[in-house]
């Protein structure tokens, strides 16, 4: 087993964390935003431009990509945000993002169902979001989503997986990106697929996304490390989740996922103490609990009581 | 990677599940135990022969034992205790019960703390205790605890867990055990003390014993796995936790932990389906919700819905 000295964790809360509540007031975005700039992330992805009436958490993503300059400047930090199309990526760079995330879904079911196309239509288009990125001085992140399974179509062909990754590395993307879109998959799976792109990604950067929702994030989230994997998608206080699994946890906790890394000996920008409180910050400005393990158990500390 | 066809799961949420909860009558423990049985697993940790006024929730050790000869009888089910000296060793072997867990702490406080004693004047007992087990036909397993923190000592030796697990090989023990008291442990730390462990336990039977207060319990359990354990504790519905970290999770979920093997390829004895149904029983035994991400979101049901 080769563990990295380091792994870059891209805070997904702002998107993939609030995408499915019910919208909040775009100052407590911003209150959000400022909790977790602090941790030391280097990363956020902070908003989708898509349809406001299918995502209407997210209806302000202008309003929001026009306040990310000062932090940019202040905290070095790179935004990025998923689009579903050309019209979202124009939107994307015209509002000034670093970095377009553009998904592909590996089954067609699930590709229909989020964006009204096949994966061969949503795979073709690649080419002209890489064009738009571009141009517009933005990177492109090709996202292969239901990388695992799909709700409609079962398990995922891996050889769709690679289709897709192999068409974005020819095409120019920046980076590559895998999804466990609905939460099922499990470490031993992880590190199949892993090994399987790994020769199709190469030299460039390559990221995983879990979901907790059967439990296993963090232990896919470790064997994708182990695997090979450098770039890991986490949400503040496990905020987020899929609409098509009711009731299911979210994202992997970015606290959690920190507090495993470090004790692991792999660093992260990321302070847990830090993060501890954007997670605390996360549960205020949805209001309701979340399922982060540490905003309850907090960082161990040891030696410090007596008995 | 070399991961195994099996993995043996001991279902604990009648004793480390129960233990700091309120007491709930027999009858309610009967109706988890038939839920437990039903999931075909092979091993119970039924109870612990300890003082009745330190763990009140298990003060009907002997009653309950009296009830297992027809559960052993039609399910072929091994029980085992926990014991913290020879006095529970002795009603353990008296009530009947085919495996007794004897536990020594690696750190010298939490011993002190659990039970008044050093952890070189718990392991000078192992013999004693050996010779009760095997005098009354039960078998021995030592179970190593604050294996890798301290709540009060900090980080443990590892040398310390050698030292204990030599002697209890050398003893004669018919298992060993870590475990992972507090929830603080991580996938790497695991591997390096199992790896390390080895050599020592030999052939005997080498189990590990997880909780996800840190939310890395299954990942840990996973990395237990691929560095050469075979033998797993968990309890239905995450039920447990630890007196010294109120609030935080408990035991890994027995549920979640066989849809994780499962998936991986590695079999076990447990029907997950019946599995879930077991968790629900137990959070209605203890009134109150369980942190089981599958029995919120359920096993992965795929190609069964359409878009």
């Amino acid at each position: 087993m080769s563990l990295p000295e380091h792994v870059t964790i891209r805070e997904v809360c702002l998107r993939d964390g609030l995408q499915i509540e019910a919208p909040i007031p775009l100052a407590a975005k911003l209150a959000l935003l400022e909790a977790v700039v602090a941790t030391g992330v280097r990363e956020v992805e902070a908003t989708a431009f898509v349809s406001p009436s299918k995502v209407p958490a997210l209806a302000d993503a202008e309003a929001l990509a026009a306040e990310l300059p000062r932090f940019r400047d202040t905290h070095g930090v790179e935004f990025s945000a998923l689009v579903a199309g050309p019209g979202g990526a124009n939107r994307a760079v015209a509002a000034g993002m670093d970095s377009i995330e553009y998904v592909v879904s590996a089954s067609d079911a699930h590709s229909r169902a989020n964006v009204g196309r096949s994966t061969a239509e949503s795979t073709d288009l690649i080419a002209d979001i890489a064009r738009i990125a571009h141009d517009g001085g933005a990177t492109i992140e090709v996202i292969v989503a239901t990388a695992w399974d799909c709700p409609f179509d079962g398990p995922t062909d891996p050889a769709r997986v690679v289709d897709i990754a192999t068409a974005a590395v020819e095409i120019g993307a920046d980076r590559i990106a895998i999804a466990d879109t609905i939460g099922t998959t499990t470490p031993r799976r992880v590190t199949t697929l892993v090994e399987l792109l790994r020769p199709v990604v190469g030299d460039l950067p390559f990221g995983a996304h879990f979901h907790n929702t059967r439990g296993a994030g963090l232990a896919s989230a470790y064997a994708a490390v182990t695997a090979g994997i450098r770039r890991l998608d986490s949400s503040a206080g496990g905020l987020g989740g899929c609409p098509f699994a009711p009731g299911a946890t979210g994202n992997i906790a970015t606290e959690d996922l920190v507090y495993l890394l470090r004790d692991s000996g792999i660093g992260t920008d990321v302070d847990l103490q830090a993060a501890i409180r954007a997670a605390d910050v996360a549960r205020d400005v949805v209001g309701h609990d979340l399922p982060s393990a540490l905003l309850r158990a907090g960082d161990r500390v040891l030696g410090r009581v007596r008995p």
